[in-house]
């Protein structure tokens, strides 16, 4: 009998906020690897803000997923079969191949991965795509000096969590903002913010008066909408606003209007940039060798929402826009390894 | 009997739109000059839209007008009594003592000007504060290259006329907007953009669809608002947004709702970057030595619409809103040199 592997595919292209319905479980047979390919076990799946803009058809930096097709993101695995000596069994690798418990693929395709380094679900969040997107935007994009003041929304998310870490490290005055009491706590007691604060429902002009009494050097926007807004408001002269994300419009079916502030861009001269990780892959090898001596000097702290089995993975997916994780959203797809 | 000046004070400090009656035309005496002082009889002063912003009581770059004090701007003159030797009468002098005919102040506080290298009012416009702005706007901020798509706001300004030109010198494919059609006629018959439009009443998606069919690469923003967010949706990847000046919103009593299309600067990895002149007169020397000879050689051509008389001041900084002016808006205040 064949080797069975399940996956999620798009059955529909998702209006507003995607539904359960927008997507299903099916199951899809594993083909024997041919030479130079291997066959991988997921055992960490990546669900991620950006792929709701990959379910819409538009023309972008990646392309949209097909409907009826398997969805695709970052995971890490472990090589059930090889045909490739270079990548032998029990090897752990990373792909873009989640969604899906197997897959077949060439050796020289994915990247291996040392789980002696650090727990191999990390390199799908501090040490992977979302740590690296932390320490371009802040190190390369915003590059904040010692004593300047740092504010990051989501800051308790797979990203945020990161760029407020670094930026303490680097002697910053850090605040973030999160979506409930507990992720505040989390901030202030484990993360090491100077402060943090719930955005829900806040006075956000207040609030960052309050927070951030000498002005904000540098705002890592994760979200757009009302806290860029208000963060615009109390940029200093020379301020830096790497734009990540905006959350709190992907699922909106017409854009919200922007920031009213947006004449404090010429007002205080700031520079609002946006980026995409993948374009920066060339800083991968310093962001790596980076941010494997801080997590294992206890620097960083990377923290983790695990989610078991790939029939919930969608729920996943869903919960990232509520808020329902704190540091990386995981799928865990299969044992943890031996 | 003493020498008099007339010059223009802020009455009130305007809200909304600003009002004649919140300025006052008043005469104040010209005091002897100094040891080490000239004394200068202005021959043209400058209106700017930036004006706007210092007539509110805010912390900004700049210091705010104060109320029942003469303005302050841009102006060329003539020494007309000299109590320094470094600058005899009958000199050319640019300074920022506008909105008075005479002024009084230290020689080595004013910048010396050559009448033989071109009209002295280029020196307030193209040769001037709106001439650097253009080119540090454009060529150190934004830095197109051949054959990029630059389009440019308030195209028929004092700013946005030189940037189109200096875009057509570097090889560029141009575009401006400007707010009539004979504006739009004067952009491409006489200053050589590619393609023009009048904003008002147009659907700007489609415009710029229609005028832009590779798409942005350089958006010079002069006004803010709905051309703003119409440009954001036809960047290109990696485009630039050098943001000179909001117009659109200098006069509103509360901020309207910002860009919509905000998305688009992660989507597509945009630059939005603020700035303000005076941070770049280091630039002014290589600006300096490149405009000159531009328009020396034909290849810039300075327009300018002017008025006669302090006492036509006001109406002419209010026409700037309006859109009154073709290219540097400028008042004559006294006879041209001889």
């Amino acid at each position: 009998m064949p080797l069975v592997s399940r996956e999620i595919r798009l059955a529909s292209r998702p209006i507003g906020w995607p539904k359960e319905s927008d997507f299903a479980l099916a199951e899809s047979p594993v083909p024997e690897p041919d030479e130079g390919e291997v066959r991988v076990r997921n055992l960490y799946m990546s669900v991620d803000p950006y792929m709701r803009g990959r379910m819409q058809d538009q023309k972008s930096y990646i392309p949209s997923f097909q409907l009826g097709e398997a969805l695709q993101g970052g995971a890490v695995g472990r090589v059930v079969a090889s045909r490739d000596a270079s990548l032998p069994e029990g090897e752990y690798v990373s792909s873009l191949l989640g969604w899906r418990e197997y897959f077949v693929a060439p050796a020289a395709s994915l990247r291996r991965i040392d789980p002696k380094l650090a727990p191999i679900s990390y390199h799908l969040g501090a040490l992977g795509m979302p740590g690296l997107t932390a320490y371009v935007g802040l190190l390369d994009i915003a590059q904040p000096k010692r004593d300047e003041t740092v504010f990051v929304s989501a800051a308790s998310g797979a990203v945020g969590s990161v760029v407020g870490q670094i930026a303490k490290l680097k002697g910053c005055r850090v605040v973030g903002s999160a979506g409930s009491e507990a992720k505040v706590k989390l901030l202030r007691e484990e993360l090491g913010f100077d402060a943090a604060f719930c955005y829900r429902d806040a006075d956000l002009d207040a609030v960052l008066a309050q927070e951030c009494p000498d002005g904000i050097d540098v705002y890592f926007d994760n979200v757009g909408g009302k806290q860029l807004d208000a963060a615009l408001l109390r940029m200093n002269p020379f301020g830096r606003i790497p734009a990540c994300g905006m959350i709190s419009i992907y699922n909106a079916e017409t854009p919200p209007p922007g920031p009213a502030n947006l004449g404090a861009i010429v007002q205080n001269r700031l520079t609002l940039k946006g980026f995409i990780v993948s374009d920066h892959f060339d800083r991968f090898p310093a962001f790596s060798a980076d941010m494997s001596g801080w997590i294992s000097e206890g620097r960083i702290i990377a923290k983790e929402t695990l989610v078991e089995g790939i029939e919930n993975a969608v729920s996943a997916f869903l919960g990232l826009f509520g808020g329902e994780n704190v540091g990386k959203m995981l799928v865990r797809l299969g044992p943890d390894p031996s």
